[in-house]
């Protein structure tokens, strides 16, 4: 609609999201109003569901693609209000503090939450899993593929294959905010049962939607339950509208946030249009190089290198720099970077989303001479 | 940030929610990235909520204000998760299609409901409530203050009246989806507890953003629930967040909808640079006129003319007319307008929003033409 729109030069968002988006995403946010029943925004509905299926590398026509107003925090009302039933066991698989988040969300619907928890900047080891798994009945296991707040990586194909053998009933499920859409996941192949994701995040698009994935057993699940917990979460009342708006109808729950799926539309199309798996290569390359100049620059990577995340990093103020000072230096340099989140580290380190747009428009380039220059001012 | 942007021609939304948008509103949800947590964002954010306490004439500084990323819907979400209690006693008032699903989702919640019915097309009779009310020890009762399914508007500041009389313990919630923005609420005069609404409707901007606002009893009464039902949909969570966003810092609990915001400071700026009292009367005038022309084209209005909202109507298809063919005509002349969604008269009438940026624009008096052709037409 407005695809000619350019935006202008402005402070350089480079959080683990929002991240940074194309001119034709931001474009796509100031589409005209249209019902959310028109032919014109079923269109382009029908499209994100139907490309959200190959952004999850999933065929299965049994499992179904959801998107919904909110943020990637209700896809844990989702989960927990849909797939699970007073005193589930859940087993948690904690990396941070968004694992963290995820388990308190679960016990609101009233799961009995196992925590695992990984040494700081590490992942859950394998065995520990095991040992989990072999020892209790559980209904669910979640995963935070990349969780935000130390910037690890954990390896979900490995997670779930060992479910499989292990528990197979147990559900699969995926916090993927900052994963999908940078990090490779394969749902169907993994046998993952419910993944979750945000649209500010590696999928480029403006905050303000929920995306979430569920296999066909989690779906039955859903449906099946007599009472789902919640309304506005419920995969009861989503699941038929997603089915009719992909089959292109229009059917009616909640209003949907038209322009901000206009915009997921066109990012998903940008993310299709380089291929799912050059996309990955392209945001290793970046991630390797950016922090290997991280580390020249004589700063240490929270993460064990080994279980880095790929489309962001963490990295510990170096030795004598004052933290607020060298995020301020970078603000007045035109680039917002996060501070840390991690309860244990709090103050000691600093973010950076390289996610998308920035990627390959050259901003992480520019962030690191930014950097350079803010080491020597305050060295 | 793209404040000279100009929408293109389009097909007009006239439905009563999603409506047409300002050229600045639309500008505004191309603004560029910013994080959660920039300066430039929580400024936008504080402006939004301080000017959301004018929109609902409210001074109470412990009434609290929220905008969460969702939909209308989630507002009874959080009504039900979070100022209910299992087997709590709550009478709805219902007047059509939503206050129907509002009754369903505070089950969801395990309130107990009884429901007094209005004839269709008009509002339940004091008399009744008052009857409800002295039966019955109520937690609360919820009032939808226009029902956009008939197209009636029920007179808030009476009915708050006798239950301040009746049973002042009872809590006051209101849905004001298609009023708050249009139709006159004094949040703290009446002393309601609850409203809530969405972007999209008479507010002006595009969907995405759920806003309520809640009495500094309701507020409590949220803050000392020991367990709140919903994770996403608590205000126990969200209360802080704002009080910090509103006070000029952030807080992080879910990543807000940054685009959407902004785009509804810029209605909200537009709504109160003409003056509440002044919109209320613009919109009167412009309802009064549309449904008069109505009238003498032969078309019998659904809702009594006495109870009849301000900011859309609702009206029988004249006799010997063809539901569909009248809509479709009209998508092709270039305007949207809705279907008949209330289960006793679903198929033969039809509605039409009037409100905000159509109604200062002129696409209503074009609307008429169009519909006078299109009758014209089809006789």
């Amino acid at each position: 609609m407005a695809s000619n729109y350019k935006q202008p030069e402005h402070k350089l968002t480079m959080i683990p999201g929002p991240i940074e988006f194309s001119d034709a995403v931001l474009g796509a946010m100031a589409t005209p109003s249209q019902a959310h029943t028109s032919p014109e925004f079923v269109k382009t509905f029908q499209n994100v569901l139907q490309n959200l299926r190959k952004v999850f590398k999933s065929t299965d026509p049994e499992a179904q693609p959801y998107v919904v107003a909110g943020s990637g925090t209700l896809g844990w009302d989702v989960a927990g209000a849909n797939l699970l039933n007073k005193n589930d066991k859940v087993l948690v698989l904690l990396t941070g503090f968004f694992s963290d988040s995820f388990a308190e969300a679960l016990q609101v619907y009233e799961a009995q939450v196992d925590v695992v928890t990984a040494p700081v900047g590490d992942v859950v080891p394998l065995d520990q899993i095991e040992l989990h798994l072999k020892k209790e009945k559980y209904t669910a296991i979640t995963i935070t593929h990349v969780d935000t707040s130390t910037a690890v990586v954990s390896d979900v194909g490995k997670i779930a294959a060992l479910v499989k053998k292990v528990s197979p009933e147990t559900l699969i499920i995926v916090d993927g905010v900052c994963s999908i859409g940078v990090e490779n996941i394969e749902f169907d192949k993994w046998g993952i049962d419910f993944a979750l994701t945000a649209s500010q995040k590696a999928l480029g698009a403006p905050a303000g939607l929920s995306v979430f994935y569920a296999s066909s057993r989690a779906v039955q699940k859903a449906l099946n339950k007599e009472k789902p917990a919640a309304f506005f979460a419920s995969m009861k009342k989503w699941t038929p509208i997603m089915k009719a708006y992909e089959g292109g109808g229009a059917a009616y729950f909640a209003t949907p946030a038209i322009q901000n799926v206009t915009a997921l539309k066109v990012s998903i199309d940008e993310i299709l249009g380089q291929g799912l798996d050059a996309r990955y290569a392209t945001h290793d390359e970046a991630s390797t190089k950016f922090k290997n100049e991280i580390e020249a620059l004589g700063m240490k990577l929270v993460p064990n290198k080994e279980v880095a995340a790929h489309g962001l990093t963490a990295a510990y103020f170096p030795e004598g720099v004052n933290g607020p000072d060298f995020l301020g230096k970078l603000a007045t340099k035109g680039f917002t970077v996060a501070g840390g989140i991690h309860k244990a580290l709090v103050g000691k380190y600093f973010r950076v989303g390289h996610m998308g747009y920035s990627v390959y428009e050259g901003h992480v380039d520019r962030l690191l001479a930014a950097i350079k220059e803010t080491l020597s001012e305050l060295k």
